[in-house]
């Protein structure tokens, strides 16, 4: 890649500036559309610079309280003296903007805070676009030395729980109205959760969520002594409540992850997985020229007078 | 392609002969495997006679009634004469097995009637492999002559999404049961649902369920008079209610569909939607041989101490 990078830009990312941190963010972000160059440039050139920070995924349905539970423990990591990097992925779904906006604005406060950077991203545009550019924005907020990087996103479809299936340690995120339980497994965020909180633990039902969590978490046991069961957190994270034990609990993952060898294996299997991504996406992106596309839409045709059939059209756009 | 094709194989599924049919769907299914030029060259010679069958998508969450509703609607084709063709797509989930067994037994009464055929298939292994092999059952279904093609799956995951979609109709099963409709909203279901049905609507909360769909979907309703606003039935299809009204509805959904010309755009958009699936499935495999599997293996140590980004290492692969 011969495109020059913005010395100036990496120098003040390194040294935490906020600015320079918006910046690349935004260099990332414009790299799901057509500034793909600049933000590879950019992900290169910082790249051997990442790798220290603590990477946490926070996920769950909406309405779970999952902004508020990271103003909390961010809240918490600031007492501890870690300095905290927050990407929020947020829905772009008509139906939840209300309850949304007034999330972030307590989240506010918090980005004024020294040692804290919260960047928010639309969930909309091609989802493996999505992932890249969060992982992306994880990747500056890691080399300008944050201790902690948080991504939150909603854990409603396959890409968005890849993304907190990227973290170092993924939290699952619910609340005791009975039910969400049985619909998070179904959702597939029983595989990918390191951690479980039940959310609003002071509303009824709290400790019947925690108990069928734990009871489909039993069916996952194996005879292997190392193998880490996700502990079943109850919060209140409007009041921090549990905010303490969560941090310990995630720091005991943490520990576990180190002591079995497991993280290793986690950590090599998700830089296959992201590049495995990337290939795909530019494979994607370089097949499907407008020529490509218009070829299609013509193909259609006969196969609708049922002329040609879908495996025929699919081989004559491959050129076989 | 330069393979023969059984022509006593292609003349059986003509006349609808039931061992052709399953022998066909068979070959189909190892289209999944190694068996993928087979299956194309099948399904490229029976194409041309397809078309006629009215394919029905039938999705919902576990534990909906689904079979039960497909067997009870069967039935109810039946006695108008029409012949019926079913493709249920059983998730292979540890923890649905006992129920989806029941079920299947309850179905197998309706397979051993003329005029029916029913072919369970595994979601196991590739999504993507599962969309093709079901739309390709569905062709041998449709060129065998039945009236009717159902294609069952569970409202789980995008991929099962999608092959419900590809229906000239798409049923989506609810159960009256609380939040119910909340969960269905979130995963996708109200996007592809022309109908809705709350089955077991003897249960209680059965009209409030409905009441909550109906309250969802009038957000979605538009200036345009030709809009069709998918209707919420209620049924206890275990006792045949509702299903002539659910017949009736169908029919209604499908004279609208014609009526507008609402029809063409949704079967072009299926066609290039299938189209492409099967490019990307395709470019996937001839991408990905082992030496470029053994490649991203070796490169990935780089990645992980830092010496190589995951975009020099995709670039590295893709031979840029």
């Amino acid at each position: 890649m011969s495109l020059r990078i913005d010395e100036g830009l990496i120098a003040g990312i390194l040294r935490g500036d906020k600015r320079a941190i918006g910046r690349a963010i935004s260099v990332v972000e414009a790299g799901r559309g057509s500034g793909r160059e600049p933000a590879e440039a950019l992900l290169d050139a910082l790249f051997a610079h990442t790798g220290r920070a603590f990477r946490l995924g926070i996920t769950g349905p909406p309405g779970a309280g999952k902004s508020t539970l990271v103003t909390a423990l961010t809240k918490q990591y600031r007492k501890r003296g870690l300095s905290v990097g927050i990407v929020a992925v947020d829905p772009t779904s008509p139906y939840s903007g209300g309850a949304l906006l007034g999330d972030r604005i307590r989240m506010l406060d918090l980005a004024l805070e020294p040692g804290v950077f919260i960047r928010s991203m639309a969930a909309r545009g091609a989802l493996g676009g999505l992932s890249r550019a969060a992982q992306g924005a994880a990747d500056v907020l890691d080399a300008s030395g944050k201790d902690i990087v948080i991504v939150e996103t909603v854990g409603v479809g396959q890409s968005e729980l890849e993304i907190a299936a990227m973290a170092d340690a993924t939290v699952v995120v619910l609340v005791p109205e009975s039910g969400d339980a049985v619909q998070a497994m179904k959702a597939g965020l029983m595989e990918i959760a390191d951690l479980f909180v039940i959310n609003k633990s002071d509303r009824p039902g709290a400790e019947q969520a925690a108990a069928a969590v734990g009871l489909i978490l039993s069916f996952r046991v194996t005879h292997d002594p190392a193998q880490w069961i996700a502990p079943v957190l109850q919060c209140v994270a409007s009041e921090d409540g549990g905010i303490v034990e969560l941090d310990a609990a995630i720091d005991a993952y943490r520990a576990h992850q180190i002591a079995t060898g497991a993280v290793t294996g986690k950590r090599a299997h998700q830089a296959r997985e992201r590049v495995r991504q990337i290939i795909e996406a530019y494979r994607h992106d370089g097949f499907w020229s407008a020529a490509k596309r218009a070829q299609l839409g013509a193909g259609v045709a006969a196969v609708l007078a049922r002329q040609t059939s879908p495996y025929t059209l699919a081989r004559r756009l491959m050129g076989d």
